[in-house]
């Protein structure tokens, strides 16, 4: 099986450092490696929109994949490197809390110890390059992390908000805003299936009211508001074949309220 | 030989949507799986434009490729889900009309049946993930089609809008409009050539005329139109080192008119 | 061990440009290649972008390893293809200085003859697509690149602007402006620290004084501007967790001065 170690990063792909990573990785790697690219766009510094990529991303590959995540706000400070394992995979970057909404209890945490590396000069801005790659290089020469890394117990957590529940309403917020305009907020499609039937919920963000909870984009016109459970199973905010956030100016922390209608007796 | 599935979509990279599609590809796929990025820059929801970047791109991959292509308006609605085997490739996504240009009816198209891929959760939002990926994972391990998938003979079909002739011209149109600003139309090699030689023909386009029809960028100094047959053997307007579409302000769908100058008689 | 292309071009991600390139990669190089891409955002038409993003990154890559790069302002002109043997690496791309920033004498450069390549159509603007790609594809293969190819000493060299001392200042300049707004300047560490200890240089930029040179942004607040010796062992200046491309509206060329203050006695 060739092994792969998959990339994360905020780099972008107008600069030589996905080139200069990937160099690393091939040159220290083995000969058979395989570099997958997952995205280089993440949020530049923005710690919680990684954290929420990790948790979508990452638990969909085989076993024991590596994935070499670096959002580092910290780079060159006191923050330290890390290879996190959890959900059956293995994670390599900064102890920044970007791992964090994978972490259930189960999972093992070791701080890697650079000088166990091969005393190689690093860099004050770029441990992509200079640290974490030859960790994951290592890794996926199968030596075992416990050879330049040591367990940590006091590592980064990190809380994802979760929404609060006020009287018969459920305040949440948009979490993500995605590529075509829609808003993946943080409502588990369970939690507002308690307050009641998809026929009577109505999601207030905004000014605007947006009802019921939908099944599919073809249940509204093209241009029109949509509320349904996206990919993620969470609610979310769309326009159909348009952008949502466009349409209502909406962003990161952008509040939604979600409640169930009164039932209406027949008179 | 190590079995490829190509990915051309309009996911854009800043989400986890290429990444969960990697994740399924890898998980359900052969251990020896190379996934390969065409594009995930695609127009969104635009089936026209996608249509054109399959006909550009697909034929030039090795027989018995594989490509998931995922531009998809219609999801969770009542599209079909295809593979489609034509033109020496194997194709899968939504029966949208996108694979159309290829077409010649040489082609085999089967309408991929849910229920015989494992019975999994079909989220409403993303078949990419959920449909399409694992469809061509069982393709990539060797599975024939019509272990899910059965043959179909009303499946989409689209024609890209052709130029017409009238009387001396001909009018075509921008058919893209690429990274660089060049404008390629419909206008084929071919077609303005039977007008009239190279050097008599003259393009209108938003009241510039543009001639002769050149070789090389290098006959016109930087900053300068230019009308020259491109690489997919079609005419494109361009600027030397810089952008006919904004120079021009055109886009999508702007007319191109073709015609021969009349011979002038020495006198 | 795989065969493996990198590719670095301007042809960006919309287009099917790139998908054509791996296509016929795929198609004439060994059943096992892998094509890794390195970045299609290199500025269009920029050769010393290209040749500073060339010179950061290839060099870290496995000895022999193969590299297309493509941004190429005179593609159909008389300007040659090339293969070029360097820095341990082979570069396959137009002869217009892309690689120079990596000569150092010791290179060894051939010129493609389209000709011996199995005499295909040449389209005007797609030299990537219709040579050099299947240039590389043969290199991939083990084909020696004599076979098609002869040695030349004309072929283009390029210069990168070097800082100028003006009595105890050092003039450099800006060379890259990364993707978060970071200024790579061409001062070095080396020539920097030869100016003065770090505590006591200041860099001056559009009539802004940036001083001392610092080890980690950490040493400065988010949103204050630092120096810094980069990751290419070069002065940057950068706004912490924001951009210095914005705040100082500076750009590709902005001149950087460096000086060490007077040591002020104390009295």
């Amino acid at each position: 099986v060739a092994p792969r170690i998959t990339l994360s990063t905020d780099f972008g792909t107008r600069d030589s450092y996905v080139a200069q990573l990937k160099g690393v990785l091939y040159s220290e790697g083995p000969a058979d490696l395989q570099v997958v690219d997952l995205s280089h766009e993440l949020a530049p510094f923005d710690v919680l929109s990684a954290a929420w990529f990790v948790r979508e991303a990452i638990t969909r590959f085989p076993p024991q994949t590596l994935h070499l995540v670096v959002v580092d706000p910290g780079v060159g400070s006191a923050r330290r490197p890390i290879v996190a394992r959890v959900a059956d995979q293995v994670l390599v970057g900064p102890d920044n809390g970007v791992f964090g909404a994978l972490y259930d209890g189960g999972e093992s945490v070791l701080e890697i110890e650079p000088a166990r590396l091969g005393g190689r000069a690093l860099s004050s801005t770029f441990h992509g390059r200079d640290l974490f790659a030859p960790a994951a290089a290592r890794l996926a020469r199968g030596e075992p992390c416990e050879g330049f890394a040591r367990v940590i117990t006091d590592y980064a957590r990190l809380a994802l908000p979760e929404p609060r529940a006020e009287r018969d309403v459920l305040v949440g917020q948009v979490m993500h805003v995605d590529h075509y305009g829609n808003l993946v907020t943080n409502l588990s499609a369970g939690a507002v299936r308690a307050l009641g039937h998809a026929e009577r919920l109505t999601f207030q963000i905004l000014g605007q009211e947006v009802a019921p909870l939908r099944d599919h984009y073809a249940q509204v016109q093209p241009g029109e508001l949509i509320a349904l459970v996206g990919s993620s199973d969470r609610v979310e905010i769309s326009v159909r074949e348009g952008s949502a956030a466009e349409r209502l100016r909406a962003r990161l922390g952008t509040l939604v309220r979600a409640c169930a209608s009164a039932v209406r007796e027949s008179s």
